[in-house]
């Protein structure tokens, strides 16, 4: 998460902390309670100028809205800045829901161009259909691409004349999964669909699903010239080596799905100046720093002839480092 | 005002205190260190992030300047967003004295808008020629609208051609009152003027004086179809439900006034942000606001449909309940 | 500073603070313990509510960063807005290092206009080409303005079809100084330069290197009929009035090299909203800044029949003396 | 209270806060809930250097305990010194339960020093035997007067050969009520009781009950030359003149009743301290304080030829007088 | 320590913290450097209010020092109360060096009182002679009792007419070890004296070196009635059964050595109240403190028939769980 | 100041400032307002545990009562140890009046003692009737010595028998000067007066007046073989020199005039501790603080062979420089 941020400029570090227990087996007052007591006892790190709690797993807008308000009442005025992710009715932001689909999009729009790949009319597969996967697919489609394959657990759609996005959408909406919707060839056994759309003959690959998806023994096999890691480490190390020797494009999650992260630091901004941004402001500035960070590596990777990987841990390693010799150590 | 804030989605509540004194017996001197004592008085109370006083009847920008050094001094440095309603030399905001009319105006234009009557040409009566009603009237007569009454303390003005705004605002300038102004025919007796006034045959009808003004009385005689609320509380109970049933549209205070406390907000938001807005930015964002109030309203009343009114207070009640349910009750 | 910043509408007031030493002599890290341990001894006193250091002879952004990192530690959070003139990677502003010279360039243009002198083709003597002088030739020069003189201290070069700025800039980030460039006459006696330069037959003469260089002496002299004083007290006062006397039109100090501080004063705000701006955003929000303060004072002038200089004296006290009575003295 | 802590010389002032409720219809868990809600409403106006709650009537030590974790909890760490009467087991004080009897007790002993009547074998009435009352008579009887009459809701007992006190208190501690027990005398008519105690022929009347007790109708016919006040008011304005007449030294409430109040400070100090005192110290030091408090008084009445009402009332009001004009009216 | 704290009634709990390095491998430079910084980093959790460290292995007073001056210095003032085992010069308290042998003495006292063995010529076994052991041997000695085998890790002295302890001591301030002592017989191998001194027909015996000493192997040979022990956890809990059921009377640590704690939290108390306590003031009130301790677990095992290890965690959580209970969980 | 401090182990530094004005020509208003806005602006230094002023010259008990109470508005509540000498309502010290003359007579006694000089009966002279001589004639007297001649600006009083010096005190409290007094022989010209005094053959003289008092001129004419400083610096560095050869035994002012910045601390303990000390106490603690500093500095001046003022700076910059080097130096 460090690196992410100083590869995006943005101005947070990284830090995670949670409390053992099952949420499925708690009453919800039981879950407020928890929250609150946990929350009192990390008091000390909290806040908006210390740490700044974010939902991830098992943890909900809901969970953010205790979090603040807990601070808030132990500071003695509302505090949103404490947390990101919280309910727009409390200061949350705009745009934060498909924030990483809509930065994977954007990422995907300039590698195209830099590779001058038409983003009009290519052709594009995607592995899960998730907040990430279908958001992606949703701006892809937005901007002319054609999205040919779709997978998630209950199976792949696949259609070479495109599926229609916003139909699928509307389809998982209510059924949850892709499995029934009638727009294409539907693969019903999740891990050939997955095969198949992994070596699909697509411009671009886009793995929005779990770690570890694109191994040694698959790589070979893929036919995509850009793979955009929509996901965390959807590539192992081994996969990448092949896919480096192929000449493939790869962009690194570090740069792809840093949407997320971007606009959780936009909706701290947000609260910080007590004034929200439209829709269209959010989204507007994400384009511009995430296509920023894309170039400043880009760049590097160019410069140093190496790939938009190591090109981005560059990028992180050399910011943090100079960040820390100006400031010194102190004391 | 909590309600009203609600509304706008301006992220304050709302309370009153004061000081039982005749300030007009005072010196200057006295009242300085009067409202100082006042404010050490109830500091665990205030603060930018606590309780930001505004000025109200007897007090001032004065007031407010005091206010604001006290907490400032007390504080150890310069706290400009602990109240609004301040000079602008110590951090207030263009276009604050003149919010109120104009956001009368902006959602005048809106119900026309929503009611296909042309902005352009309509005809208006104001009751009230002070702070609100003169700067509605100006407003509304720049964006081509006929002024055809006006009344206040001393009097009525009528014009059926129009009244030439301008020229009565520099008259009332001078002379305070409109009582020999010679843009039309006037009408000496106050209280006969003012139910003329309000039986004008007029696209709309803005009582913007005091409190009460339309009754069961003179409520069956009023020809305006739409009135618009530019006082608190102009119309009582029973009257409204008397123009209810007759079909006319009001525009209730809760939304039509809000011009008010959204730019006093907008004044709160450039002192946190340190860094002062041009006139335009007030303006554009102020009619940016109100007007989305004003949509959410109508909105609300059309699929429920009911009057604005209630419709604004479900959306105020509504926006309430929800922030604190989420939230919760600490502890 | 605090005069300059009251002219400019720029709310931070004026002080210095500095330990008596020969940083020439020191390490490395005597200069970073000595910094600290300074930093630490002022704490009441800074912050980004109270008093906000930026560099100034003998100290950097490196000085600037040991600060911040100080109070932040003490703190027990980063806190970018206790200082300004710190580097980019920690909350600088872009624009920051060429700010006072592009003011003096927008100051400049602006005089030209109010005495109906085309900026385009207008001739124009530096003297002086440092941070300041080099950075006004190169504005200026974009503007079309012909540079025929700049003289710094290895001498001076002339040229009466206009010397190629960029080229002479691009020589001095080499060589440091003027001498060794071939665009033009070089004359290498700095004091007869100097003198050559200030009785200049040009539209312009701009003064940006340091105190007392127009002196009774040399005054009459003086061809230029614009005289914009990019240095601090250039002209001294008895020069100033053979100057008045003369009819030449003098920007001072006060308005003309207010630039350097309304770019601090913009890093802190960003600070502030913890949100950076854009290189253009600073740009022309000093062009508005800076211009709206030389209008100011021009009116001034006009009004009251005096000098420039004068004016901003009038401006400056008269803001200072309205915000004192307006807060009155506490306790 | 305010008079109270002037005469006594402790450092504490006056004032009452509360939730309308009834306690005896919530379960122990909307006690706890509703007592950290008030605590959390009223903070910025607690603390141990600000105001220090302690319980009266239908709260008790649980409900310190119960605030003291709340402030403790937003503070951060524990602060017990925010309340008094809490539970010795978090910082409370040792002879906190009987000192108010204790003090009675003390007083009484000082005027009648005073008046030339041995304590040893002195006899006395006691109304009322609730915490004050049943205290004060243990320790005039562990000093060797002779409790003659005791009277509570269950009626009265009369010994002329005195009360065996420990005794009654055994039985009370079981019972409740002083009925059933056989040391005397018994009258089951606990108004008729009451009058026969008033009428005593005793050297001390006692009354520590309720308010208005001794009153213009009964006063006549009290024999006790000396009345101390256990109970708050429990003597009528017109009683108290007709005492006054009748040479009766009568030991006002502000003064005779203070002992709680001086523990509690006592208490206080011990938190401040963080060094609890042993339960000798603290009686020993109860002592010290109220019999100065008492000398003081009865140096002011000797003084100025009054009763010791009007003379604890004039050093009460001297005392605050005499800070407040040492302090000033900041700002 | 929590337990502990909570029989002697010290108002502290338990925690330790450290960092993982090699002391003796670093200058005293870069201790002070490590310690200041690790001191920052834990900053938030240090405070006379929160947590107060003290030292233990491989700290000292000059630890102490520092983690005080960098409390301190971020404070903005002097904060002594934030450590305790610090410097007397900079708040650190008289008779802290001894306060463990002086409280290990003052609880054999009264042991020996409870069991009807007279103090004066009782005999006493002492392993170890380190800070706890020659404190312990030195105040018995002082007492009358005859110390008849002390060891260390250089062997034993044995002298049944007792050991001369201040030359003893006199004898290690020099030599270190008691070794080269020729006041009583020497065993120069360590176990066997260890042994030996175990096995001791004494009175008392006391081990204050390390733990695990008394064992299931060595417990049925032990002949003195009365363990006191010194050292934290010296018997086994096999053994410990083994000389329950011989009907010994072990003192546990928990009481035993408590003196430490104690003195700590006086350190503790003196600086919070700003002044110092003479050494006697400080011996004397540790007696109080430890003998109150002493007898509220000797009480205890004699009411519910168990032995004082038992006895002393039975109210150590009595303790914890009253008080907790008393303020509730939060929020 | 720190010197003394650091000799009588007083926790306390030395700091000085203060107002350029003419008290004597202000109005007790301007005084007031002068003190709080002074008060106000060095409010980040001030604090009971940063500076705590003191009355010096043109300063009083009123002035200490108006710093604290803007202090204590500032701060919320009540904040007694932020200044001593202040009146004992707001929490003063009882015996802080007469502290230093009180102090002078313990050391005298302790002087006396070591030299083998019985106190009682022993002759003194005090220069200087002011708060410190009269107090120690005073105390002197009560102990028994003969003060045999008393000086101040009105002239001198000697009488071989023991002036009756509370019969003195008595007329100087209504005569402001000792010139009327007629137990003794009186000398009008009060500069032969001082010198008669200076070379009284007395055992102690007593320099409680100014500074430089006891000269090379009279130094030689010296009899007194004790010279007790009351006041600062009354003996020249060459006069010191002739006394030391001579023999002469001098308690340096560091030492003997320590009484009331001892009593000072005490002030501030007592409001630290929220609990006041009787006069009893504050005496007693007095006698015990400046005997044990007195104790110091002459063991010290028996062990190095020196005088007792190179012997306080001895003893007065080794626990400076060692508490410093404890601490190091932060960051």
């Amino acid at each position: 998460m460090m690196l992410k941020c100083a590869v995006a400029g943005v101005p947070f570090g990284g830090a995670k902390g949670g409390v053992t227990c099952d949420p499925t087996k708690m009453s919800i007052n039981e879950l407020e309670r928890l929250t609150r007591r946990y929350t009192y006892m990390i008091l000390p790190l909290l806040g908006p100028e210390k740490d700044i709690p974010a939902p991830d797993v098992n943890t909900n807008e809901q969970t953010m809205a205790w979090i603040m308000d807990t601070y808030s009442m132990l500071a003695g005025y509302t505090v949103p800045g404490v947390v990101t992710g919280k309910p727009f009715e409390l200061g949350g932001s705009k745009g934060r829901g498909y924030a990483t689909g809509r930065g994977v999009a954007y990422v995907t729009s300039e590698i195209l161009q830099r590779l001058n790949i038409p983003l009009k009319g290519a052709t594009v597969a995607v592995q899960g259909f998730g907040k990430v996967g279908s958001n992606t697919a949703r701006f892809l489609h937005q901007e002319g691409c054609k999205i040919v394959g779709v997978t998630d657990l209950s199976g792949g759609i696949f259609n070479e004349d495109g599926i229609d996005v916003p139909s699928l959408i509307k389809h998982t909406n209510n059924e949850n999964y892709i499995s029934g919707f009638d727009g294409g060839e539907f693969a019903a056994d999740y891990r050939k669909a997955n095969e198949k759309l992994i070596r699909s003959k697509v411009d671009i690959l886009i793995p929005s699903a779990l770690e570890n998806q694109i191994t040694e023994e698959n790589a070979p096999g893929i036919n995509a010239n850009v793979i955009v890691e929509g996901a965390n480490g959807p590539i192992t190390n081994s996969a990448d080596m092949i896919l480096s020797k192929k000449g493939k494009t790869v962009v690194p999650d570090i740069v792809a799905n840093a949407g997320g992260v971007i606009v959780s630091y936009f909706e701290w901004v947000q609260d910080v100046q007590a004034y929200l941004w439209t829709e269209d402001q959010v989204n507007q500035r994400l384009k511009q720093v995430i296509t920023e960070a894309f170039l400043k590596v880009w760049n590097i990777a160019e410069k140093y002839e190496t790939d938009m990987r190591h090109a981005a841990y560059m990028e992180a390693v050399r910011k943090i480092v100079e960040v820390t010799r100006l400031r010194g150590i102190f004391p």
